[in-house]
């Protein structure tokens, strides 16, 4: 059976979700509290990080490893394109939401107010939330500009630059920290990767203790 | 004309570095001050951080995107392994340095006394230094105990993982951090690496106001 050990509002697990999905590739999802430093977790991975992904009788960690190896093995539903400058646009991008806006954004705010409050590690600390609500407005122009040149993120094609910036941006959707009259590139981008069928799974989440907004599972939002 | 903007003491430069040169794809190094914000310079890479590979008519951003588009690109001297198993093992551990040990050991030990002192943002802070320090000892044992399993980091060749780990390891080698008497596979796996061809310009680097110790360009240190 392939399991996913992961966290709902880990923009890394919910990257690789949609890329599962999207594969058509099912598997069971296990929660894992990372802070809690179960020994069998950490035998798995020793980062002590979420994702980790069990199947074809390998126990695949980190979320840029994990979409490689299923891109390398599951071509179907390609989200890399051919054409090596296309990849190395998309690989950029990816690397763009999961470092730059990880660090200035998510980390900021989903972190500070979420995770620390789950993991029972202390409080938000306002410095960071302003700092996290100053940055998340550039990132958000940055897509609309994106969008602005091209269908989709780094191209003509769906690649994931696309799910790794949906990942992030869906948690911050459910902490109501987007705001999408910002920008109609970055509105038509994020509702045209909110209709798929891969992202269906992550709009039926629920952290008890944290009331996503109305619109957030609402496909006309 | 190939062209790497860097900074010497970038961990994330050094990887790439080391990937061109075994792969003996020869570049002009170009010195980037990141935090000058050249207007050119971010242009290139809105992220604003090096290193930026200006190759093949393409600018080329974000060190493994541009690692991933090296061995696609020039599959020779393969720094990746052909079984999938093992080319994840090899992601996993070439991400492991470059978010884990970084955001514990690099980022507080590093960034803290050169990067600050660079870019004039401030002072080194005490708290971060101790963590740095304390951090590091994990870390070290990690690699001594993969080395007791293996030939190479992540497996029984040399691959990306070993060099994510020399470029962060031969950083902090050059601000003296590092304890090579801790333990013995780490001093051997770090010793062969460093006699590589393509580790030379590495071992040349001189920055100014920082004196690297006597070892550091030693092969017999």
């Amino acid at each position: 059976m392939r399991r996913l050990y992961h966290l709902p509002l880990s923009p890394f697990c919910r990257k690789v979700r949609l890329v599962l999905a999207e594969k058509k590739i099912e598997v069971e999802l296990v929660m894992e509290k990372p802070w809690e430093q179960r020994m069998d977790f950490l035998r798995m991975n020793p980062a002590g990080q979420v994702p980790v992904l069990k199947m074809d009788g390998l126990t695949l960690c980190d979320s840029t490893a994990i979409v490689e190896y299923l891109e390398e093995r599951y071509p179907e539903s390609a989200l890399l394109p051919r054409n090596p400058a296309e990849r190395a646009e998309a690989r950029r991008l990816a690397a763009w939401f999961d470092c730059k806006f990880h660090n200035e954004v998510t980390a900021n705010l989903l972190y500070e107010r979420v995770n620390k409050k789950l993991a029972r590690t202390g409080y938000p600390e306002g410095t960071k939330i302003r700092a996290g609500r100053q940055n998340i407005n550039f990132h958000l122009d940055y897509i609309g500009w994106l969008i602005e040149h091209r269908r989709w993120l780094a191209g003509d094609s769906l690649t994931i630059a696309d799910f790794a910036a949906a990942a992030h941006l869906s948690c911050l959707d459910y902490t109501s920290d987007i705001d999408w009259t910002r920008n109609t590139g970055l509105h038509e981008w994020y509702s045209k990767i909110k209709s798929r069928p891969a992202f269906r799974s992550i709009l039926a989440d629920l952290v008890p203790g944290f009331t996503p907004p109305v619109h957030y599972a609402d496909l006309d939002f």
